[in-house]
């Protein structure tokens, strides 16, 4: 069928909207793919749902090829099953909740772990049925703090959602890998540049798990990579304890009047007037920071967190907010501050507080207990400047391990470029990435919370263990949209493009529109979807229309008509070369069929 | 693909479902298409997802010829625009509704009209850019207060909607015919037998509407059709109003006393031995029955209303469900007439009441209103005997537009088999079936609610027109499966079957199987979908899934094989064919392709 944009359902816009954030977005609204119905909630306008449903199709065929089943559950879910998972409470205000007319509790499904777990608790009850994998392509929720960046992060989108069944760790293995595989295919058809990362495994629990990040500057996540093969999300990163270091040597402490020392900075310029150490100058790295947050629990308890790190060192929030998952971590403010007043802001520090040791303060044998969490630079033995608690004051020679003690780890500090890999593989690089897949080793945990059994080789129940594999669908869309897209619109790769070919009538006279519609006809016969634009526009407005839309070639059929020949132009690479117009049709079928 | 039943996630039951009410959703989810979630939630497994996806195809197609074009809207969506048309109170309780993390309102779609209405006066400004005609296929709710019968009434389920939009009546009427036009073309594909009656509007406002119901015994619809052309659905039937007639003969009201006649035929036996007329005898007909319900609008307000009817006829509650709507008429109980002492159980009459006259009690002149609406039977002049609201006393010769005046005309009296068409076509028969389609001539109800206006050829601004259109398709691989299910399972027309061949190796040596796979893999390569049952069961296993799978074709390689045919068996007919293994692929394929 020829679409003709003479009656098509597109209307380009010349204006950014006003909340695009990101290329993608600006594009895919201004093109007329996509429209705003509020925030995170977006209407597929035609040529946005083809673009979805090509990927949707290289998706499914991948999936259908490792012998997955394609299932749908509702959207719509009781919340029971979730109660089972405490996925209910620590979904926390991210989950849409709902009640039906007879208030029972329901919720919009962000993942679907709970019922597939329980409909092959339903159906299969031996060895003999697995391995199995399962999965379906459809709308999930999720109600965002912050929708952004279009179909980036979105609250209402489309999502590929696969799991696998088996009888023990070997088979989980082999599922996951075969996910892996299939992952891989799909994102090479799709043609995208993307690398797998180690990641967290969040709210879903489980064990191995990676993500896979298309490269693209606007992403959300940053991943960090060594030569020598390290790659994680930088969430994801965990770095080595540092080794204990002999402190015999080291002075006691001694508390030093510090006023006016708000930032890092000047605490380390008057560190080095007044309390010069022999052997070199103080650095920011020297002293130890110790930020609070506070933590919101799901179930609506909240706790101060105090994080001691390096001081030349920011907090990542986002690296913090994976590490304390489900709980949320928010800005301690001047109101938290006054209900602590134990905490002297700006100098907080982990030994004395108030005359007191730190444990008094800070352990469990005050009356109410602040979780103090070190980064992992801070080993036994290592040295700092710190907070002495007491408004104008710092400590010298705050030794780690003999003048105070931390709850434990927390590996929430920036990552910069050059720092050494966790595993020695050589200097990190990082770089920005979008989260299209994601693969999961979830284990037991639902199988163990939903009770999913079968019988073994040796007729004893044995509980299934399962994986989860993830591909935002519609995400895809947007993520293909920013990596492609030039200075004047979109610019699909082929296996993706909305349409094959678009035709430009370019021409007022009976000859070019018959021209433009004969080329049509014969591609069309010969199953390539053309877009003929033959709309009584001015050439400016169609070639404008035609970079926006993106679709990969662009015929022109204008004054070259005379000498016989058409413009063949590649959006991609821009390129523009004049071909015969007898030989138009088979060369576009050619360059089509690849 | 060729799919094995030895690895497939298809699950065949021996037992019916607890709650199957229809043959289709005890063979559903007995031959493993669907499994139930929650109430009127099902999750569609394989089998059940492939005979969708072929529906949606069907429409799909259809739709496109027409020159329609496939958008997506949220299934979540913001409350204001329904606000703006009213249902987001007019729809009660059936509307899911929701709040965000932000405590904003949302609901989950029922249909689409006020964001189709605003994505038009989003991108369109012109009398030029139409006519226009959009549609989707996607996921909408309805909190049905009774969920039933599977997949035939959900609170989650897949539907077509489509609208057309115009600038005049006339185009109103061109698109509605064109969408017509595809659902007729789309039943004939799926091998419907179906009716096109006259239907209510209901809550969607506007004029001309029709429905598609499929002959169903187990239908929830009764509709009725008459030799001369009438068919409606019975909801939708309105009745004539009485021609008036002379009542200068009939005698004054005549107060009897009527103890202990409780029912219609004790009045009637009573009257003819107490209070004989002239010339017959009395009967049911003769007595104005008045039923009493609680209507409950959709702002929480209730008021009372009487149907008066005649005695030999019920009020027919999807009738007056259907006339109410908005509101919702529920029985008047114990408590209603405590608090309506002047209604007399059992002997409610319009006239008088306490003494009074029909005004004084029922008119807008007492201090509270009580609506009387009368069946169209009771026209000026008719005579009736009914009740005088006061215990164990009726009248006789009480007079239509004499004695009394209802408020109005409700038809909802029960239709009987031979009762005359309204348009005078002759005797009506009734049937029941199951709505498949709707269309409605929606007018310019939500264009104007919504500011839905383009200039028109004088460039002056013009209200739209509009028409919505809905297709069932969840609900349509119920009704196929109703309609075409036979004894032993399901058995599917060959345009919607999961897959066009099933194949059962009956035996366990090694040349049934080998010639089994041989004949898979000669379909799979001529794209042909096979299912072949590659388990280790017994040949009475594999037949009897085979019966309940509903697979148009099977063929069974088995015994004859040594003889060098296998045999074919038509699903539907029960045809049994033998044929030369040879040929079985060839034969196969022509089957296929009609």
């Amino acid at each position: 069928m020829i679409t003709r944009l003479s009656t098509y359902f597109v209307r380009t816009l010349r204006q950014d909207p006003a909340d695009a954030e990101v290329p993608s977005h600006k594009w895919l609204v201004r093109a007329g793919y996509i429209r705003r119905v509020a925030p995170g909630l977006y209407t597929w306008l035609p040529l946005g749902l083809r673009v979805m449903k090509r990927i949707e199709q290289i998706v499914r065929e991948e999936m259908d090829a490792i012998g997955s089943f394609e299932v749908r559950f509702p959207s719509l879910l009781p919340r029971e099953p979730y109660e089972l998972s405490h996925r209910w409470e620590d979904y926390g205000d991210t989950l849409f909740r709902l009640q039906d007319r007879k208030h029972a509790d329901y919720l919009l499904g962000p993942t679907h772990e709970e019922f597939f777990t329980l409909l092959v608790k339903d159906l299969y009850s031996s060895y003999k049925d697995l391995p199995l994998i399962l999965y379906q392509i459809q709308t999930k929720y999720r109600d965002e703090a912050r929708p952004r960046a279009g179909l980036l992060r979105c609250r209402e989108f489309v999502m590929k959602d696969a799991y696998t069944f088996d009888v023990d760790d070997d088979g989980l293995l082999q599922g996951y890998l075969a996910e892996r595989g299939a992952y891989i295919k799909i994102f090479d058809r799709l043609g995208l540049e993307y690398v797998i990362v180690n990641a967290m495994s969040g709210a879903m629990g489980g064990s191995r798990s990676e993500e896979f990040l298309a490269i693209a500057e606007n992403g959300e996540d940053t991943f960090v990579r060594s030569a020598g093969g390290f790659a994680a999300n930088a969430e994801a990163v965990r770095f080595p304890l540092a080794d204990p270091v002999d402190w015999a040597d080291t002075p006691a402490i001694q508390v030093i009047d510090t006023p006016n020392t708000g930032t890092i900075g000047e605490l380390v310029a008057v560190a080095n007037e007044r309390f010069p150490r022999g052997d070199r100058c103080w650095g920011a790295a020297d002293t130890l920071k110790n930020v609070v947050f506070m933590l919101r629990h799901p179930g609506g308890a909240s706790e101060p967190l105090i994080v001691g790190l390096p001081g030349d060192r920011e907090v990542d929030l986002r690296r913090l907010a994976a590490a304390v998952e489900p709980a949320v971590a928010e800005p301690f403010t001047e109101v938290d501050f006054a209900a602590y007043p134990q905490l002297a802001k700006g100098y907080i520090g982990p030994v004395s507080l108030s005359g007191g040791s730190a444990e008094q303060v800070l352990g469990a044998e005050a009356g109410y207990r602040i979780r103090y969490l070190t980064d992992p630079r801070v080993g036994d033995g290592t040295r700092w400047v710190t907070g002495a608690n007491s408004k104008g004051q710092h400590q010298l020679n705050v030794v780690a391990g003999r003048d105070f003690r931390s709850d434990g780890v927390i590996d929430v500090a920036e990552i910069r470029q050059g720092d050494p890999a966790p595993d020695g593989s050589g200097p990190l690089s990082l770089a920005r990435g979008i989260e299209i897949g994601h693969i999961f080793q979830l284990g037991r945990k639902y199988a163990e919370a939903l009770g999913l059994q079968v019988l073994d080789q040796n007729g004893k129940l044995v509980t299934v263990t399962m994986g989860s594999y993830g591909i935002g669908v519609s995400r895809l869309v947007a993520t293909i949209a920013e990596i492609s897209c030039h200075d004047k619109g979109l610019a699909w790769p082929r296996n993706v493009a909305p349409f094959d070919v678009h035709i430009v009538a370019a021409g007022k006279d009976g000859e070019v529109s018959a021209a433009a519609e004969d080329l049509a006809a014969q591609l069309d016969a010969a199953s390539v979807e053309v877009l003929l634009d033959d709309r009584k526009a001015s050439p400016g407005v169609k070639f404008a229309d035609a970079e926006l839309l993106g679709v990969p070639t662009t015929v022109v059929i204008g004054r070259g008509l005379a000498k016989g020949v058409v413009e063949l132009r590649d959006r991609a690479s821009g390129e523009i070369a004049e071909i015969p117009v007898a030989e138009a049709a088979e060369r576009l079928v050619a360059l089509v069929r690849g």
